[in-house]
């Protein structure tokens, strides 16, 4: 790539309206972690999909970068341009349209635009579900979550944004516009192009739009906090819950002592919801329909759980305001953690049966380094961790620095020997590429360089992420 | 492709052992309807990955076509070769070892020969459930399960094989190894290039191995065969049982009267379940873990659709050998259609809601064709109907033989219209790709064949499918 874009800016300026062209706001070259910045440069905010294949076919005709930005909530940089490269930032915010609801194909289509939160809501409108739910909701949207193919609390039970997707509306690099917007649970006609679409963190496309899959509201649900002594006692909770349950059990959350002591320290109004703190503790979530019996199902597990010696405290949701305390507990604790500021944040999954022997070790790894804080949580049923590590009290990260990267290749070390994930959910963006290149295998890398090279042979889309 | 079979098959004899040449089995140039036939070729039965690299590696080296062969149940000639080309067939049926069972992890590794039906055992063996099940169980092997995205009667809870895979060993067109066979429910390390093999056809490669997903076995379940008076009816059912039942409804079978004649007349051993046959009738099932009292669900399920005059007649399995004697009704009738023959049948989805308005529109258009008989039956759940068109009865298929295109451009075209599949689970291979260009999206097409290039130069994976 080496476009002119001045001479892009004004070809394009012949075809978009003004107000298609948006202000250099700061929010555009920036990312939550502050690992990323951007070149303040063009950031265009397209009104609707012909606007934006305007742009894609001007960009790929003139050789400028473009970087597709959603909510600008992203975990690894994907939404901050890499500044060698000419570039535009392309908003969707200007999308954000419902353009249907159907209850009775479970069905949802809206532009990518849209918040995820906007979604959720319009579904539990129609009496539906929509099941993708993470800390950002509420700034997201879904074009974001469906790039980043997002996970969230409720995998375990619903799949991540992939698995929720049914259609897509693409942009491609050269500004065709693919309209796969499908309404279809089975259609098996040719490469499963969407999925290769999500997830590919806009380095083949910009998706415009979505259809999504509804699901039928829990009628009755019910939660448990409970306490354990270990990651081994959560797996056997895990295989008990599974076994009682099937596929009722939602969600399963794992935390340590750390995540409640950072809440203690940092915000004091998230109310703690066991006394004394547990080392470890497992949110649950159960649900069904009206035939289902949440409340009772869920009280014998916990009895069964007890009586086997796998928990040692817990508490049974016993109004939907005490249910919501749980889930505010375990829904703050990002952000408790940006207020301690972490060394580090490792975004891993491991087989599960793993992870009591990954917890262990890498604990014991890190404790070399110093008497670090490591808050360890996340989605257990789906083997996925945030292995956050933090400074002792009193100190700060930057005390850090220099072991940063060593803590990094300790943890991502220790994963990829155990046959695990150095990306669950956040992806790779241009935070984790070189990770990518060094823990990936690499006939795989080679097969997603041909795919790229094949549909965006001028490599104008997100250049410097993932590559 | 130009290659010489004489020069290939003798470079290969240096390589592979004797026992890895296989006899000219009629079986391998045959598919179940009887539409392909393939000329007797080089039949290869590579005992391990390592052998299918070396057969490629040469094969694209001298230009030689590969056609991957499973089960050879497949139903679009995708199994047959094109006869225009060199080709040899690469049959995965000595693969067939399971290679781990993890029901911790809730994973199961298996070659691609393994058959459909030792996965489901082994993991029952384990008390875990592999929920994908179609009538071809018992021959079917997994590689071609997974080659051609199989569907069946578990998708509405469970998903397509697509969603039942975690990962995947493929031997790519040059030869080179893809290793792929994660145990991780969360990976989000670029492309997704599992699920753009899958469903692929052996287009981009042999799938050699693959990691799949298990669930608990449901500890408790119950069906009902119900009589309704149309579709319609049927979709009344399927949103009361989503909103009583939620995710525990598993399957929702749609049957039309016709199903039943061509039992009574072909297969009188199957047993009828209810009298009168009813014009139109559906199988539902519902399951769940130890805690879901699944018959008492059922029951008042059916008490309310028929307070609210849904169904009209009905019977709740009193036992699992009534429960196994309504899904040997369902699924007998693939056979039973085999019998009659058919003129053609039209494996499509449309859009839940259009499901009533397909239906009176097809048969009244097909009308004109004759008194034909149309077997409507399928995964209504999904929206996946199988549209079979049968001879008026003492007449046969070839008495229609000029009507065929004619009453098949009929369907496909309405289907067309109204958002639908030309094929929902069975695939495109050999049978269907004039079709997929005339009514799939020319965007995706041109994308389909970048990809393919991309991955496959030489074009000698399965050739004369999809493409």
């Amino acid at each position: 790539m080496t476009g002119d874009l001045a001479t892009f800016e004004s070809a394009l300026r012949q075809k978009l309206p003004a107000k298609s062209f948006g202000a250099h706001d700061p929010k555009y070259f920036e990312e939550p972690r502050g690992l990323f910045h951007g070149t303040p440069t063009l950031v265009l905010k397209p009104e609707n999909t012909a606007e934006v294949a305007v742009i894609l076919s001007l960009a790929n005709q003139e050789g400028i970068g473009v970087v597709p930005y959603g909510g600008g909530t992203g975990l690894v940089g994907g939404q901050v341009a890499d500044r060698k490269h000419a570039y535009v930032v392309v908003s969707l915010e200007r999308m954000n349209r419902i353009l249907d609801v159907d209850p009775t194909g479970n069905v949802i289509f809206a532009e990518a635009g849209v918040l995820l939160q906007d979604i959720q809501h319009r579904a539990a409108n129609a009496d539906r579900l929509f099941p993708l739910s993470l800390a950002s909701e509420g700034s997201c949207r879904i074009g974001g979550n469906l790039a980043t193919n997002a996970g969230g609390i409720n995998v375990l039970r619903y799949g991540n944004a992939r698995d929720l997707c049914l259609g897509l509306e693409v942009v491609l690099a050269d500004g065709q516009i693919w309209n796969g917007l499908s309404r279809l649970l089975k259609d098996n006609t040719g490469f499963d192009l969407r999925n290769l679409m999500i997830g590919s963190e806009g380095t083949l496309g910009v998706i415009t739009a979505a259809s999504l899959r509804l699901f039928p509201l829990p009628k009755n649900r019910s939660a448990a906090f409970v306490a354990l002594d270990d990651p081994k006692a959560a797996l056997d909770l895990l295989a008990l819950a599974q076994d009682s349950l099937g596929e009722n059990l939602s969600a399963f959350e794992l935390m340590n002592e750390t995540g409640a002591a950072f809440l203690m320290e940092k915000m004091p109004q998230v109310r703690q919801i066991l006394d004394p703190t547990p080392s470890w503790s497992v949110l649950l979530e159960i649900s069904g329909g009206e035939s289902f019996l949440a409340n009772n199902a869920l009280e014998r597990l916990l009895e069964k759980a007890f009586e086997s010696g796998i928990i040692i405290d817990g508490l049974l949701s016993q109004s939907e305001s005490q249910r919501q305390s749980f889930w505010a507990f375990r829904e703050s604790i990002p952000a408790a953690n940006r207020l301690v500021g972490a060394i580090y944040s490792h975004d891993i999954s491991v087989p599960l049966k793993s992870i009591p022997e990954f917890v262990t070790r890498a604990n014991a790894a890190l404790a070399a380094f110093g008497p670090l804080r490591i808050n360890c949580f996340g989605h257990l049923g789906d083997g996925n961790l945030h292995y956050n590590v933090f400074p002792p009290s009193g100190r700060s990260k930057d005390d850090f620095a220099e072991q940063r990267e060593r803590i990094r290749e300790t943890v991502y070390g220790m994963v990829h020997e155990l046959g695990g994930s150095i990306s669950a959910e956040h992806g790779i963006g241009r935070l984790k590429k070189d990770d990518l290149a060094r823990y990936g295998d690499p006939v795989k890398l080679a097969m997603m360089r041909h795919v790229k090279t094949a549909l965006d042979p001028k490599g104008i889309m997100n250049p410097g992420v993932l590559f």
